[in-house]
């Protein structure tokens, strides 16, 4: 039976995620240093998408310095388009691709006597899983056969939660703080108008309804059932850093504890 | 204190190593299925000179199946030079780069059951690793750190094998069976006459000498000590592959036995 | 107005290209230097799916000592998939990579100088270009912007032949002698049984016919009207060789002499 | 007979020189906008240490928009060490580099009606041309072959301006202005004291001196003659922008006219 994270105490905790570590060589991309203060789980980059050797070390160490949970963001094969160009790969080639790069990052975590908690997978890997059930299950199987203690973080209610619960994985469901969803739960496409939310304090006050009473107010006006065990934020400019901050800040002020989803692993 | 594998048991046995896996996507290098038959450890690429997330899984699964041992074969990152490049890389370069590339070919051992039992650095920074301490001790503080039940395999008496012993790690020193050898003990460079024996026959008796008597015949004609844990085969070409068949059953018939390095561990 | 190279002295003559040059570094893919014997196009890879800085060096010689025409082949940014893995790429990004690869191998043809002849993209790209008008257009924009002088090959009648058209560029419309057409016009899919024809002497008589009369008999037994300039040939095993030479031979005994496309450049 | 551009009405003009388009895919280095104000010449990265298709397209447009002469960046295969690590290649491996990136932006040129007016090697490739004659003329050839017409950067008085000269190619003596020089005219190695000039004032100063009175004075507090066609400029942070800007306003204020050094061509 999946062990899924909704028992009934954790209507007043959530986990805070951001993507981490996107950098390679000399390129940075983000303050991570700075958004490391208002998250408690990193997703970090691997290799494929974004991340090198360099970056990874130094990326452990940091998210180790603030108590950060460990996770690897697999991508997709394409530095050039940073994994956000889906790729028409074959459900083996999803599931050899997120071995390699969970593995790369494993073992960073371990020359710091640390651990992985989790995998999310990146961009248009995590958009094609979200949908796409046999390359959500190449994903859930890898993260199992490397390591079945690692929880999958998927978008809320997808293929890829699905997947992890086939499997025998635990998931976190992935709500975006920043985000319009529609009636069937699904996210706003971008190309809608007020598919992306600008008022950050609007969107922290959602969350903090949506953690405590499970819904979420979709475009249409209407409620929706939506699964929150972690929200996403991002670090790559000054207004995406305050506004992680201030969601946090809600968050708390609203009796929304921030807390690590593998808080009972 | 370190824990060589030279015990005065070892006398009759010897490993046999090779390269494997040195494909990338759709190109082959080498018939891996029927190296693995005369072989007792492979050095599996690991993405970075060579292998692909596809390559190294199916190379794991091909290792197994023949029960040869599992080992990580990190090179450069220079897959257009094959990793034979020299490159001027920091000794914290080198420590991230194994890491790294450890990492991703243990997460596809660890899917199959399996562990890694060595590193084996490729090409270049195996030859750099040889003379330069530095870098020789980052590599194997990097596989100390992963995972200190790993070998290390290096040429025989270099600073690899000293950084090892120094770090607490289980070295393994490596000898080529068609390679000359200078009155040192370091090989004879390939630009001299007489650094390649083409004589397969006589190359293989002359490691079973070294296997049985410790001593090896130099060009020069003088005898050096030479401590020799593995034997480097290879076999990306018809002949090589004869060679390494020969070799094997050489050393059987001259009493050394092929047996896997880590056959205590 | 497009200048086709379909007129009516042409009845006579193909085209035979083969994609050339495809490994990368240390690896080979095929025996080029025995293909070139039967081919009167290359299509040079030009560094993204495959081919290399010392690749192209050495394949534009080999071309331009058997007087076989350059050409351009370029591909996605997947080496890992040799570029046969659909992406999601914008129109711009088409345009880009082609630009970029087309001068890569350009410069290898000034230095020996000699001029590319013509383009022809690969792979999923080849594919993607003769469905999409956009991305079609894209390429063809490309080849046109850098030398208009340049053909564009293409599947015959496809959106990319229609590009090249509307951007006032010389197409060269591909035929496969080794594939079953649909009433159509189009490729019959692989996974169809009957797809790929086996019989190499009935392949060639086939496309003597086609050359000849301009019409093809697809799978369902009726006949269709399809240009065919250029023929394609492959080099990638012994086999495919020997189809090579067969088709060669086969189409001079039939009165088809293999022509540059470029003849009249 | 080499073309020198050290004719005696030189003495007034200098061009000024920086590197450009060194981002990748979504990752960005300075703001290459600002710095195009301050320069003459821009070599533009070409794919191998930085820069993808996007990034020279938009470069090449940026650089034609504010009348700056294009110039090719290669450098080593590295994107990971930003071609700052040297790479055991050999000659021919640099001339073959050299070749491949030259052809990837020219293409961007021509597509936009415009040449290449220069090559400047990038990182560890200009240092180890400027020591190596044989890696040297490798470059120059490369360049000679491609289109003679073109000039080569590099280090003042090094093997690279030899090596142009030999060819029969254009050499633009490069000069630093924030950094140190010794007696015999080389640059002060960046880990001596005073190697790196803080002083922006005083290196504008000293360039205007050195433009014309050809002399410069060194750590030693002699003065060496050193030719100087271009002077190096950065754009990698505010403080380098601020510096650049203000060695342009100090030329010019001194009687030094910034001008780009293909003005006769």
């Amino acid at each position: 039976m999946p062990t899924m994270i909704s028992d009934k105490d954790n209507y007043r905790y959530i986990d805070i995620n951001a993507d981490i570590g996107e950098g390679y060589g000399a390129y940075r991309i983000g303050d991570d240093a700075e958004l490391m203060k208002h998250i408690t789980s990193a997703n970090i980059a691997c290799g494929f998408h974004a991340g090198d050797p360099g970056t990874i070390a130094a990326t452990v160490k940091l998210a180790l310095g603030h108590e950060v949970a460990l996770g690897a963001h697999p991508g997709l094969p394409d530095l050039q388009g940073f994994g956000r160009r889906a790729m028409a790969i074959s459900p083996r080639e999803a599931y050899e691709l997120t071995i390699y790069q969970i593995g790369a990052v494993q073992a960073f975590a371990a020359a710091e006597g640390a651990r992985l908690s989790h995998v999310k997978p990146h961009g248009a890997l995590y958009n094609m899983a979200a949908k796409d059930a046999a390359v959500a299950e190449a994903i859930a199987e890898a993260i199992y056969k490397v390591d079945g203690n690692m929880m999958l973080y998927g978008l809320s209610g997808s293929e890829l939660i699905r997947a992890a619960e086939r499997i025998g994985l635990r998931a976190a469901n992935e709500v975006f703080a920043d985000r319009a969803y529609e009636e069937d739960g699904s996210l706003t496409p971008r190309h809608v108008a007020g598919a992306v939310l600008s008022d950050a304090a609007a969107a922290a006050a959602r969350m903090v309804g949506l953690v405590k009473g499970g819904q979420l107010l979709t475009r249409q006006g209407s409620l929706v059932r939506l699964q929150a065990d972690t929200v996403c934020v991002h670090g790559d400019s000054p207004d995406a850093l305050r506004h992680a901050a201030e969601l946090s800040e809600a968050l708390r002020a609203g009796g929304v504890m921030p807390r690590r989803a593998d808080h009972r692993a």
